[in-house]
């Protein structure tokens, strides 16, 4: 495929996601883009994220990005008492703002004030799309190593935030902190880190205080 | 962009593996593409595999396939005395025959028995392009938890072998080791696995030795 064709699809995809952001400042919602590898914790950390927000008055809604029919993510979200609408890819690796925009409609935008979007397991594609969204949002779970940001540069560099999960297994896995956090500093200077475990819930206040100021600004 | 396009795409790779496959086979080089997750342990399968080999007479070569021009993985394989060529993919989210057919020339093909590809960390994009290789490995890890084969269809059911790394993880995450081999059943009936632990080495001989059998078969 040649790269102007890539270009092309990139920014009708771009014009795209500022109608998506227009549609969001309308409504009043914060958005944000949750990406991640498969199983770093992204549907856990969203289910903490509602947990945490309970007591605010902020109201959520959230898209849940899937390469499979299985609503097994958006179930979750639905028993935590929170509106969700499912986008299925077909096997497409990433979401894009023409499927977000397809989806926003199917949400009260009225009635919530943040809007969570959990991207496709994947840490490459997801970075080329951006969605409309406000912010964008990295999950790294220290089982996947410390090598990452090194790994996987592009993603890093488009953060706003990144959440470092499972800290509850470095004890058990070969995870070295600074050499981890060298690696995004060089990527993205001063970007913010949330160290936390869905787990056994460490770290998660910090996240939710942050998000909850960025909501209301 | 069109069905027609992507159809296209992946009719023309699928000449170029025949053309890779015929290259090993000239060479009587057995190849295995090994797929997974970002930080499911890839390299440290590979790493474990080459130990696990060096009672044998069974020489093998390593093709790293990494999305940034860091070579970390290959110098751990050259590291443990086995040649090793990096692919940079240039940003892109899989190998692809024409890159695996560009890094043949770059291995001794007639001094190795066994040829490793270690494709890109992705769950989904990989699965739709062949390499020429003569079979697909997938590497789950437990920390991703036992949903994986629900949400990333595609991945488990072209595969040939399927390794469950980090079992030594078991007791401190969630993973259902039933559910998650329901799900891989259910797509790949009847698909060999080994469970392993690159970290403490269990379940590896089991998996080296049938790897051994393919090779010399």
């Amino acid at each position: 495929m040649s790269m102007t064709v890539v270009e092309k699809i990139l920014s009708a995809n771009d014009r795209l996601a500022d109608q998506n952001r227009a549609r969001l400042d309308g409504a009043g919602v914060f958005g944000i883009n949750i990406m991640a590898s498969p199983g770093a914790g992204k549907t856990s950390t969203i289910l903490r994220t509602i947990k945490g927000l309970a007591a605010s008055n902020i109201r959520l809604g959230v898209v849940e990005g899937d390469t499979a029919p299985v609503t097994i993510d958006a179930d979750k979200i639905i028993a935590a008492g929170m509106p969700a609408v499912q986008i299925n890819t077909g096997g497409e690796c990433h979401l894009d703002a023409v499927m977000l925009g397809g989806a926003l409609p199917q949400l009260p935008l009225d009635e919530i004030q943040l809007l969570i979007v959990e991207n496709v397991g994947n840490l490459i594609c997801p970075a080329s799309f951006a969605l409309g969204t406000h912010i964008n949002v990295l999950i790294a779970s220290v089982a996947e190593g410390d090598d990452k940001p090194y790994k996987y540069p592009n993603i890093y560099r488009g953060i706003d935030a990144l959440i470092i999960n499972k800290i509850d297994l470095i004890p058990y896995v070969e995870f070295n902190m600074d050499y981890f956090r060298r690696g995004v500093e060089m990527l993205n200077p001063g970007v913010i880190t949330f160290p936390i475990s869905c787990r056994t819930g460490e770290g998660v206040e910090q996240w939710v205080s942050w998000l909850t100021e960025k909501v209301r600004k």
